[in-house]
């Protein structure tokens, strides 16, 4: 994309109703704008990260072999009056009532919808396991919205559901499920720690929050220091075999890490003191497991084996895709502004001209941008006629985590700059290299697939 | 993806309530459950169909320059109070107070958002042309929804705005868009007729829908039968040049066309009578140009090359993203069920396996499903223990173009059959020869980037 074509309002202030990093690095950025309280228009380099995560999300999802589905924003009353939710939820549920009087509702989370579904076409321990997923926006009237997307009231969530015969299989999906989401943050370029949590208005026992710990982050929590040495890395799972995605919880969760709202104090205290670590950390996405809390009053059950009709055994799981775009800003970012990590970045590198208008400088320009856009890769091209220090000034603020600086003086050397922007370090080169460079750097980050 | 291991609850009985063809397929052949009136969950073949419609818009988009970006479902009162719509939009607009009490509502369209963002941080001739867009979901509370998603409440839509400095730029963005959707409904496989229409509650004089001849179409159409002669095909467009993209509105704007709000039945009898047509049509797409129409009333201006401030011309373009799902069907399918366009189908190829659980050939199965994958295509291997006349049904039903037959008898001769779905016609080859002719039919249909 070349800066001269593109739409990139940067903006020189800070702005003022921004308490956190993320919610003014973002606004700056011209990723975001406000429409009314807490919901936001995405820009457009707003919307390539968010539909880079939300890529992401849908491979990582497909791997593990969930299905990619799509329900709507908009739910009638009905469903939520079976499960008894409608009058449960509180006023964070928006309400709603159409032109002839029906009560409607804008979906916080879709336990009742999808099981409806469930209900309505499956019948058999056959056709089980199943994990049906999705990710859609939703809406939660938050009565005080703040920190920009990290608790807007329309967000981006991807919410799936399994579907299982017994408690056990069940529970095989909760792990593959854990074992999905740490595939997941890792691509993104996040360490989110999955840690024992209480489970609110969705129900059941068994649940993980994975947080990512900033300074920002809403939630107070303690972990055992060792827990953030581990790495889900490059390993290979089997999903469908409940020993490896046992061993992969067991070996995420054996150590302490809770939130605070299910902080034990004298479990903390029998770690080792000087790795005990008390923090922040951000909410990023979450597993349940809730047995038969919504197939039993929805009636979804199914045969067994043996002919018998039993309630099918379910678990919600969540990512908070929008959310999570503030929560990578927060965890990577300096004074400048935002540090986008490899496999999220919106554009994969940054190209500066140091004299636009300069024909050899313009003809360098042209030649690395076909380059790198035969690589697969998608540049940023700032081909405008700007001071350079503008223009260093907007790429370091929209984070792309490589540059490419070219000019003159370079170039009568045949050289390049190329610039990390986490380092800031800079080494000169062939323009051929630098490009040959930024192919091996991006070989370990896959283009998501079209899904 | 292994059928076993799919969801697609395909219905043997035709829905009662379902009175258009689309409508029943789509019920039968799993791609959707209604969830309230006029309100769908898509299930995953029919979520697969959508968001590569979705792809094929971006991508198509993108290629014409315009860029990218997310505006909101739900939208506060005011803007639109200050447009004078919030009062004129009628009961199908569907307005929400939320908890603090504050008139919101959800969005039928986004001309006046769109605005606002621009008058926010775009003031000068320089940064002109800009055509922003985006793809969101849309609710509009028709007060009889019915035909499924050709006329549901909430729908997907694509729309995208174009500012530009003067009535003449702006007609050439209109005329680009043009271009770009006669691309965009080729590669799905669609004849989608520019017809002279009327602006409704958008406004503007300039306008053209694009209408898909089929039976079940809402609007009676009016026209030249020289028009279903003309194909957009292969042909390279320089999207700047306004020459090109003039030239293409002529060719095909040119000859009347024209649905029954405009109908001109003096110019209609100037046709020759054996070229005159009265038909049905099914509107996917509509082009607008309204000038000043929002930018004057919310103040959206710009200063010019000599320095004076002007309210810039505006145009909005829209393809109903959801309910080209059901034209498309509406235009292709036969009594035994969907026939998709190669360039949309939700699976490349069928593979009917006629004797699940024989070595051979379940081994052949996998051979062909591995190289299918091979290819970067998508197979749905039918790996049911069921009879063969169940699996062609369903085969037939949900529509895939091609379908590969393995039997150990063919086997014994070293051959698979390669059917197409359209004509009916097979032929006999070996595995790997089969899979290389549909690397060949596919050559021509990219999947589409991931955006």
């Amino acid at each position: 994309m070349r800066l001269s074509r593109y739409f990139l309002p940067v903006l020189k202030e800070t702005p003022s109703e921004a308490q956190i990093v993320s919610h003014r690095l973002m606004l700056r950025a011209g990723m975001i704008k406000q429409a009314s309280a807490g919901i936001y228009s995405w820009l457009p380099l707003g919307f390539k990260v968010l539909r880079k995560l939300e890529n992401i999300v849908h491979e990582e999802q497909i791997r593990a072999g969930h299905i990619p589905m799509l329900m709507p924003t908009l739910q009638s009353a009905d469903l939520w009056r079976e499960s008894g939710r409608f009058d449960d939820y509180g006023e964070e549920m928006l309400r709603i009532k159409d032109r002839q009087g029906r009560d409607m509702l804008y979906g916080p989370t879709n336990e009742e919808l999808i099981t409806d579904i469930f209900r309505a076409h499956v019948g058999s321990y056959k056709d089980l396991p199943l994990t049906l997923y999705h990710i859609q926006w939703k809406f939660r009237d938050e009565i005080r919205p703040r920190f920009g997307v990290m608790r807007g009231r329309e967000f981006l969530m991807k919410d799936g559901y399994n579907f299982d015969v017994s408690k056990e299989a069940a529970l095989h999906s909760y792990n593959r499920h854990l074992v999905s989401y740490l595939r997941t943050y890792e691509r993104m370029g996040l360490q989110a720690i999955p840690m024992r949590a209480d489970s609110g208005p969705i129900g059941g026992d068994d649940t993980h929050e994975f947080l990512v710990l900033a300074e920002t982050g809403e939630s107070e929590v303690y972990y055992d220091s060792e827990i953030t040495d581990l790495r889900f890395g490059e390993r290979e799972v089997d999903y469908d075999s409940v020993a490896e995605c046992q061993a992969v919880l067991e070996e995420f969760t054996s150590r302490y890490a809770r939130t605070d709202e299910t902080h034990d104090e004298a479990l903390f205290n029998q770690i080792p003191e000087e790795r005990r670590r008390v923090a922040r950390g951000i909410e990023v996405g979450q597993i349940f497991y809730f047995g038969t809390k919504y197939s039993e009053p929805l009636g979804a059950t199914v045969q067994t084996r043996d002919g018998a009709s039993v309630p099918v055994h379910m678990g919600s799981h969540g990512i908070g895709v929008s959310r999570l775009v503030g929560a990578i800003i927060e965890a990577s970012h300096d004074e400048r502004g935002i540090i986008w990590p490899e496999g999220v970045t919106p554009f994969h590198v940054g190209l500066v001209n140091l004299k636009q208008g300069d024909a050899e400088a313009d003809a360098a320009c042209e030649a690395i941008y076909g380059s790198v856009l035969a690589l697969g890769l998608d540049p940023l091209y700032d081909d405008r006629d700007e001071r350079a220090g503008g223009k260093f000034a907007t790429m370091d603020l929209v984070g792309l985590p490589w540059r490419i600086t070219v000019g003159p003086r370079g170039l009568k050397n045949g050289v390049v700059e190329l610039t990390s922007r986490r380092t800031g370090e800079s080494e000169e080169l062939p323009p051929e290299q630098a490009v040959e460079k930024l192919a091996q750097i991006y070989a370990g980050h896959r283009v998501p697939m079209a899904i």
